[in-house]
């Protein structure tokens, strides 16, 4: 896919957002009427269905094809202390990922999808956002043509999801900016760090907002300045995805995190996208209040790697299953309602 | 599978349970905690893992052999009106799951479960449970039996749905038996009954509910007088799955009522079985509250025919992937928490 060269560019390509195609969605809509059921009575199935028939502009959706990008980089904040786990298992974990021994290699295996596991410099931690802004202008611009060109534009559907040591705090720190409110509204725990490394997160939330205070009115200068390598890649994959109306599963708080500013830009952005679950870290709920997503499955799952949305994938081909092979009252000589 | 002979048999067996594999869960539990992630971070599929373990006795958990069972059974409740749809549809639809046209041939195909659909004497419907005991005792042990004897004991695992114009009605009218309350807190919709409609199945309940007052009591009595054939035959199939140590999904609100009232005889008695989703019909959230239940989906879904239960399976296939699949700590060389 086409690369771009700044950030002018970037902000005019997001004026000019493909939209799902109307008749296609009406077909399906009224396809899912005539199937042997009570109206309505598979709910999100009917919607999901439906949804992807708009996007894919296929009166029959498909899943024939799923690509699943997981983006990784590392974070100078965590030199804070702000994550349970040392920075170098980030790198350790990718490489987890290339030999098939973490969750997401077995969930994209059940839902039959292709990962792809995409490290962004993570010799080159970011900038620790309580001192300067995390990337450079050029590197965030790097980091959202990686995410940019990643996109397979044959794909049916995208999952996303990432790894990135302390960036819990980082998507932290993006909904802060992006969405205001106080810091403790969207600090959690991560992997796990006690009740001294939750006050220590909040207080570097502050310290981060503090100091980009003057650029967060620009929801991409938020990333930038708050955000971290796998967060930009993501929104620029997110990005890539509408271009092609690829339909997108978000996994948990960090990509749909990595996604908000693009739908705080122009409202409406992150419609070819599902939120696959609600974690259970803090802030996720508030985050998909804000940006009026319902998630799919809430399994008190916090993991990332896109695990979440691997599994909603399932959810997906469910949808997928009974829209093309169900019979219609018609066809199968069954009487509709009284 | 045994049958049974009279009612105190059926008592006796149900005193006798199987418990799951202490010895396979604390190994599982183990497992878990060196799996490459956080502890506790895939939430509710780390819980199913080990819980399908337990069950099965088997360290690594197995879904190759997935049974779906689907009982559909007639009511004489219906000539009061309580449904949307007129009573033959139950017939029409069991061919249609026959032909592979309805939503459960689709989800079970996704899920790569086996179909069984046991009509159970669709031409005789129940009595209306306004006037009469809707079943007999003989009537009731058939259906109990039929139950028992479709369970395959080598199945990995069991998915119990059913069929039955008017059987929220049904399902609503056992509830209220077993748990009281008021009749308006275990009526819906169903199918889709307008708001006299609803009056009126909240009417056929209080009728119910004082013509069997005086046998109340005992749980099995309120399945034979409010029940239906596809309940008992669901019960009966629950007990048969304990039996053998299969874990069960449950679907909705009427698989959930059906299965309730081993629960209330002998408290534990569903710890083999999880709930695959919420129903959006009212009283099942009441219901799953009752039995302790936290069911796996919330998707808005009121179908039936084991179509959330199948959904769910999805989730238990994830849940399986990850458990025996990941690589361990050591096995990755990835440092464990600071």
């Amino acid at each position: 896919m086409y690369q771009i060269a700044n950030l002018g560019q970037l902000k005019d390509l997001i004026q000019f957002l493909p939209e799902p195609d109307e008749e296609t969605e009406v077909l399906a809509r009224m396809r899912q009427g005539d199937l042997t059921k009570p109206p309505g009575s598979l709910g999100r199935l009917e919607e999901l269905a439906i949804w992807l028939c708009a996007w894919q502009s296929r009166e029959r959706p498909q899943l024939k094809k799923i690509q699943a990008l997981v983006f990784a980089g590392n974070h100078g904040v965590t030199a804070q202390g702000v994550s349970a786990y040392p920075a170098e298992v980030t790198g350790q974990m990718v490489e987890n990922f290339k030999t098939g021994g973490a969750a997401i290699n077995q969930l994209c295996k059940v839902a039959d999808a292709k990962l792809e596991v995409i490290a962004l410099e993570l010799d080159t931690p970011t900038q620790d956002f309580t001192l300067a802004p995390a990337l450079e202008k050029s590197a965030f611009l790097k980091c959202f043509n990686a995410g940019l060109s990643a996109v397979d534009s044959n794909s049916d559907c995208l999952i996303l999801g990432e790894m990135g040591i302390g960036n819990t705090t980082v998507a932290a720190a993006v909904c802060f900016g992006l969405f205001g409110g106080g810091p403790a509204d969207w600090v959690g725990r991560g992997t796990g760090v006690d009740d001294a490394g939750l006050k220590l997160k909040t207080d570097v939330l502050q310290q981060g907002y503090d100091r980009h205070n003057a650029v967060l009115d620009d929801p991409l200068e938020v990333l930038r300045c708050l955000g971290g390598r796998e967060l930009v890649a993501i929104a620029g994959a997110v990005l890539a995805a509408r271009q092609a109306r690829i339909p997108v599963i978000l996994d948990g708080y960090i990509s749909t995190a990595a996604a908000a500013p693009l739908e705080v830009m122009v409202p409406g952005a992150l419609d070819h996208c599902v939120v696959g679950h609600c974690s259970s870290e803090t802030g996720h709920h508030g985050l998909l209040e804000r940006l009026n997503k319902q998630p799919l499955l809430d399994l008190n799952m916090r993991l990332g790697e896109g695990s979440g949305a691997a599994v909603a994938a399932l959810i997906l081909k469910a949808a997928v299953g009974v829209h093309n092979g169900m019979a219609t009252f018609a066809q199968a000589g069954v009487s509709e309602k009284t």
